[in-house]
This record gives structure tokens, sequence and C-alpha cells, in this order.
């Protein structure tokens, strides 16, 4: 059931709202007999934080993660992992004035309208706070696939018109941690910065991409149909607070092409099956085929603006706000953590159901 | 399970090869007393058949579908309707000289080394001709959205760099059927034939952009965290064939925007609540909002070239080969109404799973 | 979804009804690289089919499967299998009085109120006909079992009163398609076809009990919680038309017993850990322990009689009406294919969800 | 997936072990605008809490639920429930000798085999400890329950071979917590107590029935093919941990009836449709027909019992233990609220799921 629940085989749930006692999920399907770093998991939520940085919110939260099952002397034991990471610096006086209105681009209006019940503060359900747990299942993930030696990198790409020009093999995307806002080109990502911070004293909100490459995918992940690679990626993408496009390959700029400049044409080196380009993005007919799969989720500007705005209330009369809480002038920076743990899960996800493809 | 299903209370499932014997599928959770609008249903068929213009792949199909079960006095009785349609111009033997090569940026590798078994025929599985059963079960779902006053309408608005400029509502969109392109522009409409016919003749193919707007959609339709509705619209359109990329509202246009330039303001008239924008492409925290909702979708060029290319076989050795087939030399044309299937699907299934929302 | 599918994995989706077109369905997630053999596919339907024995209903139909897709060269691709068995001996007319009323214990009542709409024919979707396509799931499950070394065999214990009083172990399964009862005591086996036919004569039916057993399964299989092999399994016969009652191992003769007396005791024999007894039929804490597993399935005697009968119709008014249908008047001797079919798929489904277990 | 999830639409996900963190879980599909009762909740595990009387394990545990998220002003959000209950009465030191050995008629062999790693500190994940979690999701349901009209009641109706001679609807089912095994004759009740009592103090276990009655469900229930509302609670029933047995309506019993004896005539009065008798239980055809549903569950002598045992360890090698751990004599009295809490929740998913069957 596509709700609060993510994935086939390795399957996240999750809950929390922004404001609750605690954002956290279940984890089911995790292989035994994993080592589980706690260490890692815990800087995986780092990376997500807020108050990281001068330009993400200055929300203090340690999002400490305590887990609940599911690791016993420090292994997986194929039980399902629970966990929760405590709400400790939730200012929700800040959100009094929001009780009865509808913030625009907000979901307080939708959720309203779809639940007769709305929890107001901060964004609820609906909040970006809830990526907790995504990122927690994706630390996981990771921790399987780095058996598996596949790798899986993010980065911002572009902010407002700041965008990097190369493809990602261009950069040395070690390097995306070295600034704040994960960059793999630091003179653009100290623009970026720039940008961001004048938006931010301006009030105002700026948006973005994000890129992923996935590197040491096996050939033969996804599923025929419905479950084509590309399509579980982009759901994961699309399903991440403010996303609002994802292409994978040559993308929306390959629709201009000839099918003769787009093909990616096969060769064999030692045994090997390799493609010359790489414009289908490591994904044929939606199945994994060894290359390097890489793709860009597009973010919209933070609907939540520092200045006043005109709105209506639950009564539909017209009425105006002005938001004083804490945030982001842009999500970019603390996204980039969410699409690699989102990739993933999708990427653990079909191995796992790939290996029930023969007896 | 995301293989070959799709849904979560409307379920569709498929099976089929291009030159199988049928292709078809099961439709589980059509609502019961819904009167079946057979000549409706295969008029759907024809819209995506081939052979239907001089810009399409010459093979010919009827394409009638034939029902099994689940109708009865002309009604859907609630029971699961099982249908197929028999492929009747196979021409397998074009495929002979495919059957140990994998042709560039199609399925024939990956699906050789996920299964280790490949129907080469035709591209087997992989064809778009499977998009039959999506089709079939998209006029399903039309049938019931046409009773709940939802209507949805896709058309192409790119193939190759003939664009079409404005958006959605500065067209007719009841004119798309007035050219074999399915574009409301009857001047562009004209170009983008010629384009594809030059294209054709040069023995390759040509990508373009399917734009597609829902109006009526209530309030309330999509789920929170993974369900949002923009992700299953995405999911469902990035398992189409050839579908690179996926994006709504303002899309990858919006990233280089502020939020006070993108917030859609609400406004109240005659205790209707609405906004004065729809940037967000009437989906708010992934859940509808009432406005329009419109999203864009990429299509590569067709993988398959009427001219020689060079690859590898499948034990690694480089050959080359020149296919003669019957091909699409663009996608777009057939691709909307298989954009407007997957479309409908999905809106029926979140309506009706969002009944369960309140006791 | 729990309506028209079953399994996690290996997933059958079923459609058809007793008076329509045909019964038929879609299995997904059959391993690829299987060698289909089609002899014995349409044997095992040859062991459901109606008309097989005096003691059966005396509709002909040769259930001669037809399939789709999803088998290329005589082996699985990986692809979904669709498949169909068309209805050839309807005689709808036979139920031309039944249109408006309800016959006791049947669904006419309960699908007449849930649906709005039904097929009054035959029993429309309720009707045993439907686990046509369950046979042909459950054989395509035995081709894999086959390779596995995994075995299964049901056989009519009891009708009526009948009894076989010893335990499976004390009977040799490989004569049970020696009598038209199923029976693997040929002694007993003639009692119940005299009672059966008894019964018959009477216009009346009978009940009786099916038991299982299923051999070579190896340990590990099943899934903690709420997927517990013995629960999946009950859950299997229990969607079986008639089933009233399933126990496994000791069942309900066991709860009278002191645990000292039921536990199963370890020991070990060249390295092979076992167990001396086996109350546990097999499965302990949810889970195969490499043990025969065995379990029972209770039979309500069929409720069409061939006697007059009192009942109401769709107004609720008093009406009375007699059957002259074709129709089995004990479940018992086709009722054993169905049970190992559910079974086969319940075992190979679970054989195919624990190689996820382990990286 | 059949893991650690439960239900279509009202989905629990759980987790947790017996000697971990905490026990806990997620429910999403929680029906909005629905006010929570703590207390009642609360209450609810306080009847499955150990230590409620002489003749239950006498761990001491508060289980003290804490919820997480989902709730706002005391009322469901729609959003999803998180949930756990610290465990705080651990003895670990109670299974150290039970480390690598396997107990008899338990989970740990074959969790070992399955995940090569296991959790053996008090059953881990195969402890009846983690049905608290369903004892909460049941109690939710409960809560919606109340508000459509339909109670759930489930009571001892035998232990080892004290039986309660009676159908359900000769008792007075307000009474059953009335005394320690949960049953409505109180002159049995003390029988059966005193029986627990003195198995108990021989060191060892015995088994049992619980009876289980649905009033005020409405027609429509269930769905066809593998979802038949029999089948549905059959699973549940038989997920319970030590249930070996299912059955509805007469059950095994009804085997050696004929069907003129069994079928249940329909009448009329007043405009509502009923039938004479209900044989049936309740559901026809897999669908709920308004009547009465009830049901049996056999369970098992614990397989803990206070004597020495046989058994072998991880190598093979045989040996002998001695439990001296806290253990239920009999399952029965604490199994009833699980009982009714698994039915809670079958029977709102069905009633959320049978919403969708109409536009």
């Amino acid at each position: 059931m596509v709700r609060n629940s993510f994935g086939n085989i390795f399957v996240l749930t999750t809950f929390g709202e922004s404001h609750g006692v605690a954002i956290g999920g279940v984890i089911d399907g995790m292989p035994a007999g994993i080592e589980i770093d706690f260490d890692f998991i815990q800087n995986e939520l780092k990376r997500r934080r807020p108050g990281q940085s001068k330009i993400t919110t200055s929300r203090s939260e340690p999002d400490k993660v305590e887990f609940f099952s599911g690791v016993f002397e420090g292994k997986s034991t194929g039980a399902p992992i629970g966990f929760a990471v405590y709400n400790t610096d939730q200012h929700s006086k800040d959100y009094d004035n929001m009780r009865a209105l509808f913030r625009p681009s907000h979901a307080d209006f939708t959720y309203y309208k779809k639940y007769g019940e709305r929890d107001y503060r901060g964004g609820g359900r609906s909040s970006a706070r809830v990526t907790i747990a995504r990122c927690v299942g994706g630390a996981l993930a990771k921790l399987v696939l780095r058996k598996l030696h596949i790798d899986i990198k993010a980065y911002t790409s572009q902010v407002g018109s700041i965008i990097l020009e190369n493809d990602y093999y261009k950069y040395d995307l070690n390097t995306i941690e070295d600034n704040i806002v994960r960059c793999p080109d630091q003179r653009k990502a100290t623009e970026m910065a720039e940008l961001i911070e004048q938006v931010k004293n301006e009030g105002d909100t700026i948006g973005g991409v994000v890129s992923c490459v996935i590197k040491g995918c096996p050939v033969g992940l996804g599923e025929p149909e419905f479950g084509k690679l590309h399509a579980q990626l982009g759901a994961a993408m699309l399903s991440i607070n403010a996303a609002k496009g994802f292409e994978y390959g040559m993308g929306f700029a390959g629709v201009g092409k000839r099918g003769s400049e787009q093909n990616d044409v096969f060769y064999s080196q030692k045994g090997n099956i390799s493609t010359v380009t790489n414009h289908s993005g490591g994904v044929q007919g939606g199945i994994s085929n060894g290359q390097d799969i890489f793709f860009r989720v597009a973010f919209k500007p933070v609907a939540t603006l520092l200045m006043p705005q005109e709105t209506v209330d639950e009564h539909g009369d017209a009425t105006s706000f002005h938001a004083h809480g804490r945030h982001d002038p842009c999500v970019l920076p603390r996204a980039v953590p969410i699409v690699e743990a989102m990739a993933a899960m999708v990427v653990l996800d079909n191995y796992l159901l790939n290996l029930t493809i023969k007896v």
C-alpha cells in the first residue's frame, strides 16, 4: 500500500510529525548478519540535521537515533528494526497564528480537506523533518550496499541560476562534503552559498537541482513493466518534499536528439560488455546495464517565506500572515543526503528482489 | 509487488510479449455497477494502434480486445476483469538476425543478463506493444472517472526542437485528435509531422514531450510520504517505454525562481477556496488541491534505427546489424493515449483509496 | 491487496466466472529458465476436471489451458504467464429460476448485497469452477518444486463419518489416484465412494477432510509474525470453496495434551538435526524445520441440493426452488488437487522470499 | 509483503523482541477524526499483561504504551501512529544456558537456520511478548468499530479436557473478565484455573481453545477468492503464537453432516433478510452475511517446561537443560485479548476496503 511504507523486500515504514513526540519507523527485510555501524548511521543523520550551517534552518536538534530492535550483538538479526528520533526543539508557539489559515504552497489546505483534522504545528506530517526516517533507512541500506561494492553519491548541481556545466565524471565526488552546499565544484559552491545567504536575508527562498550517481550496480536490477528501475527511482525522488521533477540519463535534454545520436553502442573488453556512451544513464528497458546510473531531481524554492503573505483561513476569509519560524532558505544542501538515502533503498530493494529470479 | 501489477485498489496486472500469443491482463478492483462502453474502450485502443498513420509503424494489428470476465449484462460486477488482445501480424522472421546480438539502447542485453532467457522477437516483454494492456486498464478507469466528472487530456507538446510555447490553457484540447501528431496547435502539428517523416526517411528517430492535464480532480487525492500524487504519477509515466523524465507544475523551470515568485496564493470565491496562480500543478504536499493537475513527460528517440549499427553478440564479439522491422520513427503520437491511460488509473486508484480515510 | 491475487513473490492473479467466457489468470514471478511441461499441467487440470467420475458433477468441460505469454522455446522467461481456460459447457438456462432468489448457504445473498450486481449463473465468481486458475498456478509451482525435490501429496482422509484412522506415513501416498475418491486406503475409498453415491441419489451432499503432506521442504521457509508458514497455508486452504477449518501438526487434538507430551525432542544423526516426534507438523515458530509438513482441511457439504428448498428472493419474499443443475454431491475428490496446488504456491513463494534473507 | 506487516488498508507493522529495548509498531490507515481513548488502549494491554494472575507468568511489566505520532488534540489525524512499549523486566541471564542449544518445539532451531543469527534471550522475535503490538493495533481498531457498532468478544472455551459444551449464545459474554481464565461459565472457569495451577505445579503446560464472536458486522465484508473473510481471520489467528488450528461456523464438526442439515435457510422479517440457523458462522462465499461471525482457535501447550528436557546444541551434540525462566503454564487466558485484537483489525480492514466497491 502506497502510504507510509516504501519498498517491496526491504521495506521502510515511517511515522512522525514535525512537532510530535518523535520521528521514526520500522525497517522490515534488512538482511541478517550485517554489522551495524552506528557511527555511520548517526553521521548520515548529521548530514541532514538542521542547524548544520549558516544557510540552513536554525532549529537545533541532536537527531540522535534510538534503535529498539532487530540488532543483536552488533549485527542485524533479520527481525524488523524499529527506531525513533525524539523531537526536542519544537517551538510550537511559532505556529499559533497558523492554526486556522492555509499557508500558500504548503500542505495545510490539502491535508485539512483530506483528513478533516490536521496537526498545524510546523507542517505536521508534511514537514521535511519526517525525512529523518528515510535517512535512517538509507543508512542501513548503504551498510548492505557497501558490502556489495555499490556506491551512491549525490550533490547539488544547481542553485537558482548557478549551474554546474560539466557531467558528473568531471568532478571529484569525494569533495562534496567539503562545503556547506554539498557541491563538488568549490568555486561554484561559494557562489551558491552566497546566493542562498542573500536570498535568506531578503526573507525569500530559492530552488535548485540535486544530481546523483550510482556506481557498481550490477546488471539486472529493476523489473519490467511497472517496476522499471528508473520509475522506482523517480517515484522515490518525487516523494521527497519540494521535488518537482526527475530525469535520468539524457533526460529532457535528449528529446531534441536523434536516435543515431542517443543510442549507446555496445563493445566488449576482456569479456566484459560495456557501452561506448552512457546516454541511457545506466538503465535500459528499465533494468540496470552495469554502467553508472545517473539522474537529476528538481527542487522548488521552499514555500515558507519570512515576509508577509496573503492567504485565506478555514472559513475562506482573506487574511495575511508573516512566518517567524526557523526555516531553510534553500532545501538543496540538506536534500543531498535524502536523495542518497532513497536511492540506496531502491537499489538494495531491487538487488534483493532480483535474487528471486532464478532457482 | 512492483513487477507486472500497478495500483493499490484499482490494480492492473498485465502479461504478453510483442510476438507472443496475446497481450492482456486482469483489472482487479473495478467498482461494481459501472456501465461498460465497449466502443469507447476499443476506440482508446485504436488511438494506440500501430499503422494508424504514415508516421507510425506499419505493423497492422486490429487490436481487438476480448473480455473474459467481470462484466455481466453490460455492467461491471466487482469481479476481476480478464482480457486479451491477440497478436496477429507478427513478422518474427524479421528478428532472426537479432537472436544472438544486443541492439543498442534496447533491453536485449539487460533482459538476457537478468533472466538468462529472452524472447528476442520484437523486443519480447520490453516491447511497447505491451502497453495495449495499459490502455484497456486506462479506458476502464476513464469510464469511472467520467461518472466523477474528472477529465484527462494529454497531447504532444514537443517533437525534436519544435515546441509548443504556450501553457495548456491557451489551447483547445478538444482538437488534439484533429491531426496525426496529437498536438492542439494545428500549425505546429504539421511541422512536427513533417519532421517525423523526414527523420523516418533518413532511417533515424526523434524524441519529444507529452504534456497532460487533469481537470475536475477533487481536493484530497494522493497520500502523504511515499504515495504523493505526483510521485505516483511520475512512477506511472516513467514506466512507459522510452520515458526519460517527468516534471509537474513549474518542474525544472521553477528551480531558478524565488519562493515569492512561485508560491500560489489562496483566495476564496463563493465559498470555494482556489489559488491565484497554479505553479504547484494542482498538487500541494503530495495531495491534489482542486486546481488543474498538469505534468510533462520526456520521451527519447526510439532505439530502433533503420540504418546499420555496430554492437556485440552474446559472446561479446563485435558485429553489426541493420534492422528491417516495422518501427515508429517517433513514439510521441502513440504515447499520448498511454499517458492518459496511466494518469486515469492513478487518479481512480487514489480516488478509491481516499474513500477509506473517514468512517 | 488481498482480493484476486495470491502470493508475495510468486503471485497468481485470477479472473473468471462459472458461466463467463473463460477462467484464467496471470502468474507473476515464475523463476526464469524452468522447462514447462505442458502435459503435466494439463494433467493437473484433469484431476480437478468435472465429469471425471460418477461421483462428480456431469458438467463436461475439456478444461484445456491456453498460455498467452511468458514461455519461449519451452522455458519460462521470467515474464508474466497469462493463461485462460474457456468455458464450453455452460447450461446457463439451468439458473434462470435463480436470478432473483438467494440459494441457502451460497454466496448469492452476500454478493448481491456487497456489489449491488451479481452474475447469478452457476454461482458466478463464487463458483468452485474458478479454482481452475489455482490449479494452473499450482502446476507451474510444482514444476519448480520438482527441481528443488519438494513433493506435495494431498488425499481424502474423511467423507462423512468414514475416517482414515492412521497417520499419513502409514499409507502409500502414491496410490491416491488409484480410486475416484483420492484416498490411499483402497477399502475405505470404496466405502467413501458408496456413501457419496448414496447421498447423491438422495439429492443430498456430504462433507469431509483433505489431509496434505509436504516432503523435502528445507529448513527456514516462512516468516516471523504475520507470515508464519502455517498461517499462510491456513489462509490458502481456507480460501478454497467450502473450506471450514484448518489444522496442522496435532491441531485441535493437541489442545488436550500436556507440553511434556507434545514437545518434539531434537536429536542429531550424522550431523543432521531432526526431531524424534513431529507433533509440530514440520513448522516451529512459523518456520519449516525440515520435517514433513502436514495439515488437514475441513470441507462442508456442498450447498446445492437436488431437492426442494425454502428461501427468499431479492425483495425478501418467501419462495422455494429446486436446483436441477449439475453439481458435485461431495467436493472432496476434486478438492484434493486444489489443496495441493495452493500448498505448492505457498511453499514456492516462501522459498523465493527466503532467498532474500542473506546477501 | 507478508512479514511484519498485517492488513491492506488498516496496516499494522510491528517490531521488537522479548528482551530487546522495546516492542512497538506503526499503524497506517487509521481513519482520521477518531477520538483516541488512551485509557481503553492501556486497559486492553493490561488484559494481555504478564503477571496479571497466579496462572500467568510472573514477569512483571507495566506495559505502558507510548505514542509517538498520528494523534493531535485527542484525535487521530490520518497520519501513521507510531508507538512503543519498553521492556523493563528482562532477566536475560535466565537464558544464558540456552545460548547455544535448541529448546524443543521452540523457534530456536528454525530461526538459527533461517537467519544465521538469533537473539536467544527469551525467544527473541518469536516470543509471545511481541503480541503487545497487536493489542495496541487491535485497541485502535476497536475504537473505530465501536463507532460502527461492531462488537468482538473472545473467551476461553476449552482448557485441556475441560470444555464448554454450549454454543456461545447460551453464555453471558459480559462476564468473561470476571475470572482469571476469561471463561463465561464461572464454574468451568474455576475448574480450568485449578487444572492450570496443577499443571504448573508439575512444571508442565496445557493447551486449549479460544472461541470468538463478532456481532454487528454489516453484510458485505470480505473479498472473493483469496481474501475471503474467514481466510483472513484464519491467517490472523494462526499467526498468533502457539495456534495450531482454526475453524469457523460448524468447522470440523460439520464435515460429517449432510447439506440438508447444514444449509442455513433464509427468511425475511420486517424487510431484513436473515437466516434461520447459522451453521455458516456468519460468512457465506467468503463474505459476511450479517449474522454473528464465530470461530474457534486451537492453542497447543506452551513449549517451555519447568522440568529437564533433552535436546541438541548448535553443533548437533546431545545436551539437556532445565528452564528456570518465568513462563505461562497455559496461554489461553492471555490469548483471549490477542484473538480479539486480531479479529478487530481484520474486520476494520475489510470494512474500509469495502468502501471502495462502489463510487
